[in-house]
Parts: structure tokens; sequence; C-alpha cells
């Protein structure tokens, strides 16, 4: 990176996640700005190399300005509020949202921007901080070819594997996709583990096999151990696997699109729910398998 | 490896497969001889500091005799034959076979070793030789117990990943259900990628996103990218998935185990086939999927 | 009937299935004014024996009105018009409306009836004219029970089977059921019929035989026909029908009860409309199931 | 039928079922001679008008003789035994096998007859004793042409409806087939009276409705009530229709038709047997249904 000119960039929000993503920037060679609602966050950034803004507005001074909110009333408020980035006369060139927020709120913030003349980005980042800073992230952006462009080479500093999806809000409609991929690999999952362990595999053993083959991959080990100790702790809870679920089969539905086995898993979601596991983990879809393969007792029941 | 006392090895059948994984036993520190029906083909090895054996006879003199060849029949002979390592006075104390053969051919070739007072060992592995040669196989072992200790170090020589799924047969269930596991991947990743199509993301670019997170395995990356050329030149064609399909489902109704989604994979591979695709690759579950969609025109039929 | 006192009925709406409905009370001895937007539709049933009102308000003299009409606009400016049944200061104690109308405007009809105190009684009817003729319709009825009791004596005499599904809009779930069932015994005789033939049954010797076992129904014997000539004329086409499947998966969903069977053809529909079918009758399920089984000439193509 | 040259006619099998369907063909014309093992079980024929015979041979007299036994075993032994209709030198031209018996031993049969120059029609029945008494049964024939068009006239006299389903074992394969759809119509009516039934509808009024429409058949009102009333007492139990969808399903994989529906019913039913009603009636897909959409409390469990 040390022939590119270097660029003005700017930062908002910098907490666990977006604060590594910042680091990463910094480490890239950007000249980079953050600012943070509690300023005391800031301290490790500034340390290797930020410049602390002390007002949104002082963003503006940046050509590009990274926005990680948690949530989508956070996303409105810190471009199209009063204070906002949008809210004064100078205004950055290109606002990248890497943060997950709803479809109609990011659809706001999209048209705010453009009626401001702001170039506008979604690019969320599928991973956890631990992983971004590992280098293992994957950042998904959609908006118009020539912003991404603007900012693609930034976004690679961030992450190893970043991907232009569309013009819109495609970003969205990847991501949902992700998840209805992510539950019907869990179904999967539980079924072949099921079907081995009746047939006298322990379960650990064959999802060992798994991870070492081609099938394997960070997800499966992940999900697999909670399988395997059928630990249903929360991650991501049936009732929020089954919304990603409704959103698929809903996108699936408007633009005419069969899909056979995640309506199936839908379904499958839907009876995990019904046997009491609303706010279990997802991986509770083994559970319900195993006992529909009349492998757990009564004593096991939730 | 250096502290290990030195061990009399033999290895049986030294095609591309099998050679890489007695190189990797060379490397290891094993005392190999080798032998093939060619012997011209035992020539690298010998280069490698293998001792070539004129007979299977010779063989014998090994205390492990890993066995790697093409089909059912050749187990038999090689093995049970007049000429094979149990027609002699002089018997190896295990042998390890590590062919994909038929369960049948298994089971008498396990009963002709327990006759003998033989230990064996079923061990297929997955991958290609050029995966083993990197160290990204993985090896599924069935037999006693003390069968597997006895051979385990050197398994963990040629493979990372060394899995004893018990003590009979459980690991052709494995590769059964490591199949069923990777048809059911690739509907689901059709379905997504789809959908992902459809609603204007291009499938390169949706592919690359799913491989660079927590999903992404070997297997993504090389049946995505069949899936987005369409390229549907048979690696394995649907006849031999539905094969896999049907021994799987067959498994999992003896042992009374619902496979929901198994079962609705095994219908898809079936129209796949009615739509024409039998000698195709199984990657052409994404234009069964696609054309339902509407996303193909007559020119493309098959 | 006869030693029933004679009740004063109104009968609003004497298009075909409005006459047959209005003949079957008439010859059930009620004293019957009936009032259509076309005059002239009302002569047969004067020639039967029923008196024709001038204006819909003549109509308030009666203690019952029935209305069928044929859409939910029609429903609207009927009842809550200015020239409608509670437009002006006379209103009859019940209003039971037989349309087939949108759960919105069939909300709102009922909320209207409930401030003006005049019972409401949504009982649509499952047949055509011709069946109803025939005594073989039936009628789901849903409003407070006392006013299912007040009306029901009536009901009964239009067809055999009268059925009171709940206190509010359940008989529009009831109809969505219906029609779910429906296209699940669609997917079901196709799939049946099309292993029959191919096994070498011909498909009009196998329908004949269900038809006459024990499974045997009116739809069967229609839907059947339609089948064996490949005859896919819409009576009602795979958009409709796909239609309930969108409200009957979305009430599922609301009220929590997995639907697997039902999601798979709701899937199914959808691949019949991808294959080219949306406008055709949904017996096409079977040809797209046939084409799957390799059943179909690339001349047949839709 | 008095117009019709009298035809001696026997009746190997005076059960239940036997003695109905031989006393249709007394009423119907027949010069009929029966004959059982047990001899006590012929007299109310013989009241009617029937000849007894006092062994196998006597009947072979006859030239067409109809056998319904119980058994396989039966039916081998009547026929091919020693003392059966083909072990003397007389032999009937015609031999129809009503009754229902294994593949094989239909097939060995048949072979039999062939060799000795004696037509063979497989014809089973559909419904019970009291349903052939009332005119309300069906048979599915499968033979030769001229076989079935020799003894048709007959098969009418018994059954209003009669098929003739193809030259070979088709009946069979017919018989499998009405059991999918029979299997698939139970899941069907299970997911719309629990979603009904969840939406405030009762589950007796449901059923009625449905069977007073054109959907309604014999079948619904037996199995609905039986859901209603969640009487599982088998009529017949889940592992028998378990056996039914592997026949038709293994039937299904070897003609190349993909089953959807089928197969997921399939996996439902074994879901069923997972939960503990194997030996329950079928009915209890409604009992699994219901419960996974959260509706049975836990001391109702089986």
């Amino acid at each position: 990176m040390n022939d590119t000119p270097v660029e003005r960039l700017g930062w908002l929000g910098t907490g666990a996640m977006g604060s590594v993503m910042a680091a990463a920037l910094i480490k890239g060679g950007a000249d980079l700005t953050v600012w943070n609602r509690t300023t005391a966050k800031t301290a490790p950034l500034a340390d290797q190399g930020a410049a602390v803004a002390g007002s949104i507005a002082e963003l503006t001074k940046a050509s590009v300005v990274f926005v990680m909110v948690s949530t989508s009333a956070d996303l409105l408020s810190v471009v199209t509020g009063e204070q906002g980035l949008l809210g004064g006369e100078r205004r950055p060139e290109v606002i990248v949202d890497c943060s997950t927020v709803s479809a109609e709120a990011s659809a706001e913030v999209r048209a705010a921007c453009a009626e401001a003349g702001v170039g506008f980005l979604a690019a969320p980042i599928s991973g956890n901080p631990h992983m971004v800073a590992d280098g293992r992230s994957a950042i998904v952006a959609s908006g118009p070819g020539e912003t991404f462009d603007r900012v693609a080479r930034w976004l690679r500093v961030i992450s190893p594997t970043v991907v232009h999806a569309g013009p819109g809000e495609q970003s969205r409609l990847v991501k949902i996709c992700h998840n209805l991929f992510l539950g019907m690999i869990t179904q999967a999952l539980a079924e072949v583990t099921t079907l081995a362990e009746k047939g006298g595999v322990t379960p650990a053993a064959f999802i060992d096999f798994i991870n070492g083959s081609v099938l394997g991959s960070t997800f499966i080990r992940h999900k697999g151990r909670a399988m395997v100790e059928r630990d249903y702790t929360p991650t991501f809870n049936n009732k929020m696997l089954r919304k990603d679920f409704d959103l698929g089969l809903g996108a699936a539905r408007s633009l005419e699109v069969p899909m056979p086995v995640s309506a199936a898993v839908h379904q499958l979601i839907q009876t995990t729910i019904g046997h009491g596991f609303a706010e279990q983990d997802y991986a509770a879809l083994y559970e319900v398998e195993a006992r529909a393969a009349g492998l757990r007792g009564a004593e096991s029941d939730a």
C-alpha cells in the first residue's frame, strides 16, 4: 500500500467489531480519524495512530466515512440526524455502512445519500471480531459500481474476501441466502450425524472426519461441536433463524424461485420451535432429529 | 518420528493414490516394502528408499500391510487369492485396506482375516492424490480397537485426520453419510445461488462470498465453480450419487432414522436424471433448479 | 318444513349461483323477496313464487337477508353503501354473506353490521350451481353462535352440509385449508398416476380404480380426467392456487403450525409455473411430474 | 343376466370376504360350486343355492375358479399343491385370484398356470365385506387381455368398478399406489386439520365441511373421525403403512419416477414410529403433526 497516496478516511463506531476493522485500516496505511459516542472506546485506536474527532461533523473532512453501529435507529441517527453526516454543510464523498441493519433503514439512508449527492455502499461483514483480526472475514457490498470501485481497496485491507453483489440492496439478499444455506447445512448435518450415531459411530468421531474432509468448514466445526455436546445455548436462536427463512422464502416467492429444501428446513425449524426450542440455538434441529429417530429418552426432554 | 523404533511395513498397490500414501510413510520414517502388479510403477518409490518385493508373499515379512487397489475383485484376489496375503504360511499381523470397495467384499475379507488370525482394518481415505500430498486428506477406519491402536500412528503419518468409527463396517456407513451430506450441500447451494442470481447477484460473486465466509469449504469452492461455469463434466455423475442415496436411505430405513432433507434431495437427483442428466456431474442439480426458476432458455436444454 | 312458521327472507344477488340457492329456499317453504341489480335476472325466481323488490331498501322488511355477489367491492356497496342494507332506517336482523370475498372486506362488513346492531354471518359455499341444485354443496359459516343458530335451518335447506366454524373469520381459514388440501391431493394423484403409468398401467384405468375405491371423490373424478386427457384448460390456474398456498402457509406461520407437505407442494406449484404453466390449470402438476419421470417427449413442451 | 347361458363357476375359500363375493355371483345367476377347508363355513352359501364340493378336485369341473384365501402359502397350496387345482388331470380354464398375496407368490402361481395351460388373473379387491355387500368395492385385475375378457362379466357382478390394469403383475402395483395415495391424503388431512384447529375451528366441524365438499370420500369420513377422536386403535398400523411406502418408493426407484411428496410422507411415517406409534393406526400422523404445532400437552404422550 506504500505507493498509494495517503487518503483521509473516517470511522464512525468503535465497538468490538468496528475497532478491529478500523485497526486494519490503520495498519493498511490509512490516515484515519475515528469517532464514537463514548469517546473512551477510541483510545486503543488513538494509540495505534488514529486521530480522534470531537464530533461527527469533524469526520466529514474525510473523503470516505465507514459506519459500524448496532441498530437501524443508530444508523439513521448518525447519517440523517441533525448532527449526522449529512446534517452539516460539508459532507464526505462516500459513506460505507458495514452495520447489519433492516432493509428499510438501509433504503432510507441510501435515498438520503442520493439526494445529498453522497455515494452510499451497504457493506455488511461476515465473521466475528476475532475472525476479522485473523483475516478470515468476508464483506459483501452493494451500491453503484463506481462507488464500490472508489472504496474497494480499503475494504480489501479489512477483509481478504470482498464481493460486489450489485447496484442496489443485493448485499442484504446475499446475507439472507447465506443464512438459508447455513440452516440447510445444519439440518443436513443433523441427519447424517444421527444416522451415523444409530449405526454405532460416535458423533464426535463422525464430525471430526467430516471436518477433515473436503466438506469441512469453520461453521461445521463449531456447530458440530454444539451437536456433539448437545449444547443449545443460543448463539442464534430458532426464532431468529425462522425469521431469516421467512425473509428468504418471501424473497424466493417474489422472485419466483422454487426452494424445495429451504422450504422443508423452514418447516423443520417450526417443528423445533413447536417442540419447545424457540429460544435455544438452532443446533437443536439435531435434538429434534435424534428424538424422531428414537434416540433420546424422556429424561432429556426440554 | 525419529524416536520410534523402525517398523517393517508393506504396501500393496502403487497407483496414483497408493504412491502418494506410500511416499508419506517413507517420509515418516517407515521401513517400507512395496509391491505392484505392474512393477514399473514402483520405481519412483524405490528412488525414495522403498524396497521392492518380487511377489505378494514377500510382503508378508512386514508386520503391517496396507492395501490400495481399484476394485472389490482386486481386493479379494490380493488378500484371499491363492497368491494372496493369506495364501502362504507366513502372514502379516495386520492388513489395512484403504481401498473403496463394496460392503460385501469388505465383510468377506474381514471374515477371512479373522479366520486366519490376522487383524483387519477398513480405512478408506477421503481426498485425491493432490490433497493427500498437501496433507489435506482424511481417513475413517473401522475394526477392533486394538487393531486400530496398533496402526493409528502410521495412518496419522499419511493424513492429518484419522478417525476410528467403530469395531465393524462403520467406516463404510461414514463414507455414505459423507456423500449424503455432499449431495444435500450441493442442492442447498443450487437453491441459494439461484435465488441470489434472480435477485441480480452474479453467481460467481455470490459463491466467492460464501467461500470467504465461515461456510466456505474446499468442496463448495470446486462445486460452486462448476455451477458458475455450468460445467457438468462428470467428476461423479448423478447415477453414482443416486446410488449412494439409495444406500444411505436404505441404511436409514434399517436403522429407523427419518431423513426428511436427504429424502427430498434423493427425489431431486431422480428429477435431474429424468431431465436427461444421468451421466452428467451432479452439479447439474443447479441446472434443474435454475430452469424451474425460469432462468434458462430452451437453447440450453440437455 | 310445513310446521315452521313462515319467515320473511330476502335474497340479494340472483346470478347463476344465487338463483339456485334462492330457489332452494323457495322450495323449502320460505317467503322470499329477491333483488338484483339487473332486474331481468329475477324473473325465473318470480315464476317460482318469489316477490321482487324494487330497491335494496325494500329487502330490509325481511328478518334475514342473504347476499350473493361477485366481488368485495359489490359486497361493501350493497351492505355499507348509501343505498345499502345498512343505509336506511329499517334494517334486517341478520345479514348472511355467501359470497367469496377478501378477508378485509369481510371484516369491514362485519364491523359495520356490529355497529348497526345487525347480526352478520360469513357463509361461503363450496360447489357449483349444478352441485347446489343436486344437493351436493357444503356451507361453512362463521359468526356469533346465536346468529348461526338463528339462520342455520335455512342454510340447511340450501345445502346438506352446514358447518359452524367459529365466532369470527374462521370460515375464511377453512376455505383456505380446503384449497391447500385440494392442492396436496392433486400432487399426490400426479405422483401415483405417473408411477402406475411407468409400470404399464393406463392412467384412465388407474383413476377408475381409485374412484371405485374408498378414496374416490367428486374432485378426483374431475381432476383425474383432466390428467388422463392432459387437458390443462384452466378451471383454477396455478397462479391462483399458489395464491391460496401463500395465504395458507402465511396463516400456518402466524399460528405456528409446521406444514411439511403443504410447503413441498407450494414449491412444486412454483416449479410448475417456472416450467411455463402459470395460466394453465393446476392439473399441470401432473405434466411436470410426468416429465421429471422422463415420460414426455420434447414435442409436448409447453 | 337371464339371457346369458349359465356357466359353471367354482369358488375356493369362503371366509368373510369370500362368502359375500360368492353370494354376489349366485345372485348374479352363476351356477356356483364352493369349497372351503372348514366345510361348515359353506353352509350359508349352500342355502343360497351353491353346490358344495367335497374336494378341490371337484372344483375343476368348473370352467372358471375364483380363489380367496388368507396367505401366500395358502394360495400356493390350493393351486400348485398336490391336492391343488393344478394337481389332477382335469383343470379349470381360468383361475382368478382375488387374495392379497406377495408378488413372489403371485408370480410363482402365474408361472405354474402358464405351464399347465391355465389362464391366470390376479384380481385383488378393495373394500371390506360390508362394502362389497353394499356394492361399494373395486377390483383391479391384471393378466392377459383375453383372460380378463373371459371373466370380466363375473367380476362386474361382484363389484361396480372393475379395472384391467395390464397383462402381468400390474394389479399389485396399483394396490401399492392406492396405499401411497392413502398415506399422502392422511398426512395432508392432518396438516389442514391442525391448521384449522389452531385457528379456532373444531376438528369435527372442519372434517364435516371437507366431507360435504367435492373432496369428501368414504376414506376421509373414517380417517377424519379417528383424528377427531384421537383414536389410534389400529385398522392398519404405521409399520404396515411404512412397508407399503418401502415397496412403493422401491418401485418408483426402479421405474425412475421422482416422488417428492411420497418420499416426504415416508419420512413422516418413520418420524411417527420414532415417537412411539409403530403399532398404532397411521391416523397417528395427526398426533405427531399436532404436537409439532405445540397443540398437545405432556399428559397425552404415548
